[in-house]
């Protein structure tokens, strides 16, 4: 496999993005394709042991930045390491693209005609799709790639998201279920109440309404969301626990035997961190693109970059986009019109 | 003061409900009627000290519980607990009513014409607005009284939700802020984008769009949002807070070293269960409503329930409902027209 990783994409880039790809490549043994700027990842890859690693590089002079608007950077930057990594993609020089950087800017690149990969025919909107870093480990989507949604959307995000788990995941007829403010009938928003007869009539495993208690809990496979409420729950859940982190970590150490006991429970509350840890679930599949596409954390590690390299791998093994393709074709209620693609 | 306490309430009521309006009536000398079954309150009562205490006994009827469809309700059950509750502070027989029921419920009797409040004139929409129990205490407005809503709504869930931390929380001037998905310009959802100039130009002390993690350290005082995701953003801080606490709790217990620990580290949790626990705030203030209605926790317990009547009085002392009603006369843009109210 040839894999494509943005050396631009993380918030510390290229340092966390170079030593994951060299991290990816020596356990997967794969090709990694850096792209960006080729100083800067030879000056990086001189901190690392390369030997016997398939490596390449590909210089990209321009970089997109967190705070780049997706609607400018799609023009104003052509030579961006998410319009050459994408690129290689489309051109199929590689299999998958990898990248921590800019949602929106890489969601805006891949839909380009000239460089990108558009959408999976029939697709209305690509979605994020984010494994919640739970133990029992649910897809939520869409994690904001949409912040306006329609029923419609959400019907394909349930799709997609149910493929996806049922390919990668290796979950059995996944159960499919919407976000909403409550799990009895009558409960939920325009949205919400307008999309439950759609999934209902799918033909997918729609179990109906959940909660968030009950999506942490694993009560669904796929929870479905428009991006907004998506990307609000995820930030709300990481908030939360960085806060009880914090707390419980200064108010350990308040007093001196509350300090010892922190020091002896130390062990536990490194296995809470790595169960609640979004690294380890490293990267979230951009689906509906026409081209396996794995968006990272800003604060991914080398470590989570690997962990996106290895989601990316399953995605190509696992033949995603095509499976999205295929059931798309044969979902019920009847793909939409051909006007309305693209 | 004479602050009606709904003893059909709770989860368990009328257990919470009954001892928690004794706790009340003890702590702060007002009178507290409690409403409901009058054998089911009496039998409550003599398991509790009542002596020199101001308890009235209003019986009625009917129940409303969590299932039921505020819709229906309003109409099915007339002389439910909170159709009586309401229609007491409505005939100026007491001054607030405070509920741990179904806010659906409660709304919906609040607005009815013969026996409830109606709104404060001029107010499009209610809403409820929660103090959020991190130490910086936000209020977040609205957490579920309105799924769907238009920009105009959320100006003036900014407007309620400032006089409420001005007049209760005693904050000069506070920040309002819009909760986003993130914080720089252009993002948001249609809503959000639309909301942005009508706060701006309103007088308040807007600071911007905020993100969950700057909401839950206190960034902005008021934190604005439409129902469905204010009651998403609470019930997934909840579930993580309580998925965090179950799994600290299993990785203490699964060694000795480490139980030994979590013993010693005690104090410290306890610390930070009391620090994000919604019961310490004590019930949500449905703002909009023409008189104090306090709506506590499903889950409450007595000491929630006294927290909540601790609430009501502070709206009632503080004059909320008026400053609300004078401060929509006096907000720009101009006040909405009246065939819109009502």
């Amino acid at each position: 496999m040839r894999i494509v990783v943005d050396a631009m994409g993380s918030d510390n880039h290229p340092g966390p993005d170079v030593a994951g790809a060299v991290l990816a490549a020596r356990e997967f043994g794969d090709t990694i394709i850096l792209v960006g700027d080729q100083a800067q990842i030879e000056a990086e890859l001189t901190k690392q042991d390369t030997s016997h690693l398939a490596l390449e590089i590909r210089h990209a002079g321009q970089a997109v930045s967190m705070t780049d608007k997706p609607s400018e950077v799609v023009k104003s930057k052509p030579d961006s390491s998410m319009h050459v990594g994408l690129g290689l993609v489309k051109a199929g020089e590689a299999d998958a693209f990898v990248s921590a950087g800019n949602t929106g800017a890489v969601l805006g690149i891949a839909m380009l005609r000239q460089v990108g990969l558009g959408r999976i025919p029939g697709i209305k909107r690509p979605a994020l799709g984010v494994i919640f870093p739970t133990k029992e480990r649910p897809l939520l989507i869409d994690n904001g790639a949409n912040a306006d949604c329609r029923p419609e959307y959400l019907l394909q995000f349930g799709l997609m998201g149910s493929l996806y788990v049922e390919r990668v995941l290796g979950i059995e007829n996944p159960r499919v279920a919407l976000v909403s403010n409550g799990e009895e009938e009558g409960k939920g928003n325009t949205l919400i109440k307008e999309s439950i007869p759609l999934l209902a009539a799918s033909g997918l495993n729609y179990v109906g309404n959940i909660e968030p208690k009950e999506f942490m809990r694993g009560a669904a496979d796929v929870a479905v969301t428009d991006g907004f409420t998506g990307n609000i729950m995820m930030k709300t859940a990481e908030a939360i626990a960085s806060y009880m982190s914090d707390t419980i970590r200064d108010e350990l150490m308040a007093g001196p035997l509350t300090a010892v006991g922190g020091l002896l429970a130390k062990p536990a509350f490194g296995r809470v961190r790595q169960m609640l840890n979004p690294d380890e679930v490293g990267g979230a599949p951009l689906l509906g693109v026409n081209g396996p596409v794995i968006i990272g954390h800003g604060r991914s590690n080398a470590y989570a970059i690997k962990q996106a390299v290895a989601q990316a791998r399953r995605m190509v093994a696992h033949n995603v986009v095509a499976a999205i393709a295929a059931g798309l074709a044969t979902a019920e209620p009847a793909p939409v019109s051909s006007k309305e693609v693209l």
